[in-house]
């Protein structure tokens, strides 16, 4: 198979759009990301997606995007993997571009989510998590989350004051993304005497919801000498791995297997080891899981990903800086859009476009985007070549 | 790209289920195709699916169904393309062997949707149109066909009557078939004096809804002599095209561009003209759409494709057979299912294995899928090689 490329990126703000309808928020990223590489049209459109059925009411994304933004005729679909649909329909695009089947393609993640009410979209959230042995007992996703996260409060000794560093950075480094849905600093005594949501998960744990569109243009790399001047962005590693959907299935519910396996997988690809990782987009829907896929990609021992945060090492200084556009705790968390954000946000660093958070040299960035508690886990190695 | 043999096949009854779960539908499938393949497990597993967020409140089906049926760990995801999501899973799962990605891929097309009430399974169908433009405008997806069933008569000339031999052929040939839903013959006097359900279109017009899965084992040809001493079926041809989603925007809504373009693709890919096919499973989710699929496909004219009917020629013995297994009408829609139940009946003809309603010869077969009013269209050719 043959190398492929990012040519262009594009992003939406995310935010409660309730001006604009789901067809205007994918269109907009998409058309900025066909802009930025330079191209009219794509051969083919995948879409990242997880609740516009239950939602908006729409189906069928591929041929309705497809249809809206000029690429009438083009070959089409809509990936669906929960949370990390959109990791899930890049790497389809990778796949269609690599395999010879197609010449370019687009991918696009979305979600329009915030015009439902909350219990509204609580109850679409849930149908990411095992709705027969799970969500039927009356568990929500977060209380899933949150039985998680004191199990390895309790089997490491970790306060819940040990994750604020997770959530401190994410804050810190949206102030300076204009994309992100959240602009304010959190301190460590903020994040204690936040609002409980289902203990110990508190509101500055979780990552808010939200309306949005990230997008990529993928070419053959052999077809790029440079992208418009910048550096040339090739996929080095993409892998996809599955653990059990219920929590309670697996062995060990404080270690993510997919991730484990997946990153494994794309840094074989890639030829790389985690030490060669200048940037890690990682997917902290909650904090927990910052500190879970630390440790199970290879940055941190197990029940050591906390002491990652708290000796600085995530910041964009440190050893090994995360969600240094916000992360889903500032940039926000537009479900099935959340992966292509990560990838744009990934390429952004390796382009040196970050300002104040640019991790300085960046030439290989790690985006790895999560479906369910651990259940779909597609990680991305892209890298400047 | 490496040439892909269809090495093993496997399906449920279409029915109303109500003692079997989606896991257990999907399930019993997946396992048959594997084990009619001799194979204990595949690398990857794509489904198609498209309302069971809505009807069984569960998304990430990829993962559901690998956790499920010994999978855990693989790749998977699910695909949703509305009622294309079968031809479209099946195509994914094509271009993942294809490419070299993975050596075995296992493609389930699945279906849980009468638990719920009639007119929730109206509502969910309806997300395969256009939810801004059509449906909230108050049609319903049968209304929007039985426009485009209207103007065909118009234009043409056709009477109610003359759809009558695409219902009456394919619930002879389900009589045969042990998968389907409906077992019972119908005549041209029943097709008229059935009861309406959006004019012209009446009950004999429309397929039933039902349960049901169908799947399939995918391989490089090159690891295949012969599929356990029955033929060898290579996927010769596989191809997917759009057109606009709301039927109101096309220039010309009595022709299938996408069928067309798609099909055209796939005929190039295997080298065949339409003449060379000798089974047809196309998608006649209402009568409707039987005249318009063989017209675009290259059997008939524009506007005779009733004549083909009314000729004898789709008959298991006529120049073009198709819905050989009772088709969408007889055999059943179980809409993200329908898809691979055309593939697995098309695989079963080259084998030789559908007796009274048998193509004697069959060597080459198309299977056609259509998400929403012609929106989306995946088709395939299989081939015994």
């Amino acid at each position: 198979m043959r190398q492929v490329a990012i040519l262009g990126i594009g992003q939406t703000t995310i935010d409660e759009h309730w001006d604009k309808s789901l067809r205007e928020i994918g269109g907009e990223a998409a058309l900025t990301a066909l802009n930025d590489a330079g191209l009219e049209r794509a051969d083919a459109l995948f879409v990242g997606n997880m609740l516009a059925p239950m939602i908006d009411g729409q189906n069928q994304l591929g041929t309705f995007f497809a249809d809206w933004i000029g690429l009438r005729g083009a070959e089409a679909v809509k990936v669906e993997a929960a949370c990390s649909s959109g990791g899930a329909a890049f790497r389809s695009g990778v796949m269609a571009v690599a395999s010879g089947e197609v010449e370019s393609a687009l991918v696009v993640g979305v979600e329009k989510m915030t015009d439902k009410a909350g219990h509204d979209v609580t109850a679409a959230l849930a149908t990411a998590a095992d709705a027969d042995y799970e969500i039927e007992q009356g568990v929500s996703f977060v209380g899933i989350n949150a039985l998680v996260m004191r199990r390895y409060m309790h089997e490491y000794g970790w306060k819940h004051s040990d994750f604020a560093p997770f959530s401190i950075n994410a804050h810190a480094n949206a102030l300076h993304n204009p994309y992100a849905r959240l602009h304010h600093k959190i301190t460590a005594e903020a994040f204690e005497k936040s609002a409980m949501v289902a203990t110990p998960i508190n509101l500055l744990d979780a990552s808010p919801i939200g309306d949005g569109a990230a997008a990529a243009v993928l070419v053959p790399a052999e077809a790029v000498v440079s992208s418009n001047g910048r550096a040339r962005i090739v996929v080095a590693g993409s892998a996809s791995a599955t653990d059990t959907i219920a929590v309670h299935s697996r062995r060990d519910p404080l270690f993510l297997t997919a991730a484990y396996e997946s990153s494994k997988q794309a840094y074989a690809q890639a030829g790389i080891e985690p030490k060669d990782v200048d940037v890690f987009e990682l997917h902290d829907a909650f904090s927990i899981m910052a500190a879970l896929s630390l440790e199970a990609s290879g940055f941190a021992e197990r029940g050591k990903g906390v002491q990652l945060g708290l000796d600085g090492g995530i910041s964009p200084g440190g050893r090994i800086p995360v969600c240094t556009r916000g992360g889903l705790k500032a940039r926000g968390h537009p479900v099935g859009a959340t992966g292509m954000y990560q990838i744009v946000e990934v390429a952004q660093q390796l382009r040196g476009e970050c300002g104040p958070t640019q991790v300085e040299g960046a030439r290989v960035g790690l985006a790895q985007n999560i479906g369910g508690s651990g259940a779909t886990i597609v990680t991305h190695v892209l890298r400047t070549a």
